[in-house]
């Protein structure tokens, strides 16, 4: 099979590899399509290993495919059903094994390209979102970098929750995008860096971006309110006037899926299968697309994810 | 009534104020022992005003007495019942009026000086360390600035609770006190500042101090564990590494009891009294007391809880 490796810092070729072994509990999945994400970025760059398990030269965290084997003990799933899944890298392949526990039935109707950029955002912004932080309807929240991939999913996730959406995105042409995202009628109000302040208070806010000044909006939020920090590209140290937190009774919640068990991965994917695929399934949730490229225009996706003023995920099509 | 009051920037004096009026729900208690507590110290500073309802210059925010009579409405307590309180401010004066669902009873036995030392710290620490971060039997605890008011109560608390405590106390001549804080055979593992990491991972930080470094901590912590800031006298700003509190999927929790609403101080006293009393009742908890001054020593007393080398209660006898 042909798939994107990385042979050095932050660079990338396409490499002939052998077809990934079956083993008891896997699946092979023939990829149609595969999501973008800037972890591979950081990946490539050294700065965030591929956990224990998973090809650590190749980066790609969640695909949509085709069943193509199955390997001892699987019973859930059988050749040519349509799967998705996050998965700890390796999506950006032609073929990819992947523990059956973690595959996810693509709904009908949805594209391999829609498919491919569902797991790692949604996944992210339910388990965030829901699990974490326990989001209620009619809480208020705000969710900094809003047009990115997770972004548009926590967007979603919230206003599907019942809450009511503050999002905070720093390109104006942008702003229609990210309102549109709300059914009609609903809610998401969308405003500047800088503006977040005008909407507070806040019962949760979700930090997409990070940098010097993020962990000052403890000050935007209501007493017991819980600041979810899940991304931080923009800067990864912040001062905490830890007095702000103390009298708001402020909760600071990191989170990444990443580092986690295979167990806990398994665990949340049955949570994503249950509460979330019914959601994109009934079109209460979309994924929105950015922009495809072949595997062999690897270099343009890349530069893509890379650049600025994407909405929605970028994906590659083995 | 003699009382201390504030009267000007860091500076106190003894007054005659009127005897405080026992409205309806409210009870009035002759003070025999009175806490002392920093936040005295930063109020008379002008840093932390009272809560509204409370005497606003008048500083002291725990007491132990006697009840004198009691408001329309109030019945379950009556004149001669020995009575301790946190209070919004007050407590260092002859006579004060608490709302009826603050007080707590006294057990037999227990001296009005004991009791005077009681209800903020093991309130805050009760309340941190169950009602907040929901500390289990077999958690790795973490308490800095072990050997104060607070510091005393949550290690005590923390192994009452069944968790394995590590007290972190920069005075080498104290450690042997904090060690004997557990109950015989019992274990507190009491380190120097700096060497609290030779005792990592941890579920649990209870952050007493403060300071610069103090969120560098997140990297103690085991996956999923908790920081609770409950003290930052030693610094109110830190740096945190975001991507730290990301990877180990940790909270920060901040809390405080100052600011509550009414309601919810009457819940947090109720909790107390059926939680907490009993223990302090049949001997699992103490209070370790510094030194006790009568009310004319005043100046001597705020000295001794501003010094350092205390170990446990700084209590006034009006």
């Amino acid at each position: 099979m042909r798939a994107v490796v990385i042979d050095g810092r932050g660079t990338f070729r396409l490499a002939e590899r052998a077809d990934p072994a079956v083993g008891p509990g896997l699946v092979a999945v023939r990829v149609h399509a595969a999501g973008l994400n800037a972890a591979d970025l950081q990946q490539a760059r050294g700065d965030y290993p591929a956990p224990p398990g998973w090809p650590a030269d190749i980066p790609g965290l969640e695909i949509a495919g085709e069943v193509e084997e199955v390997g001892a003990g699987v019973t859930d799933v059988r050749a040519g059903d349509r799967v998705m899944a996050l998965v700890g890298g390796g999506g950006h392949a032609e073929k990819i094994a992947v523990p059956a526990e973690l595959l996810l039935p693509i709904p009908v109707g949805l594209s391999w390209r829609e498919a491919a950029g569902f797991p790692e955002a949604f996944s992210t912004a339910w388990d965030a979102l829901v699990v974490q932080a326990g989001v209620r309807a009619g809480d208020r929240v705000l969710v900094t970098g809003a047009a990115g991939g997770v972004g548009t999913a926590m967007v979603q996730v919230a206003t599907a929750s019942g809450a009511r959406v503050v999002a905070s995105v720093r390109r104006t042409a942008l702003h229609n995008r990210v309102r549109e995202l709300a059914p009609a009628g609903g809610g998401v109000d969308v405003v500047s860096p800088g503006q977040e302040g005008e909407r507070a208070p806040y019962d949760l806010i979700v930090e997409l971006v990070g940098g010097e000044d993020c962990l000052r909006r403890v000050e935007l939020l209501r007493t017991r309110g819980k600041i979810l920090v899940v991304g931080v590209q923009g800067g990864a140290v912040a001062p905490l006037r830890m007095v702000d937190l103390m009298l708001a009774r402020a909760q600071l919640i990191g989170t990444t899926i990443r580092g986690r068990s295979p167990a806990e991965k398994a665990l949340l994917a049955a949570t994503v299968r249950t509460g979330v695929v019914p959601l994109l399934a009934d079109g209460r949730l979309r994924v929105p697309l950015d922009a495809a490229f072949p595997l062999d225009r690897y270099a343009d996706a890349y530069a893509r994810l890379a650049g600025p003023g994407k909405f929605g995920k970028v994906v590659m099509l083995p």
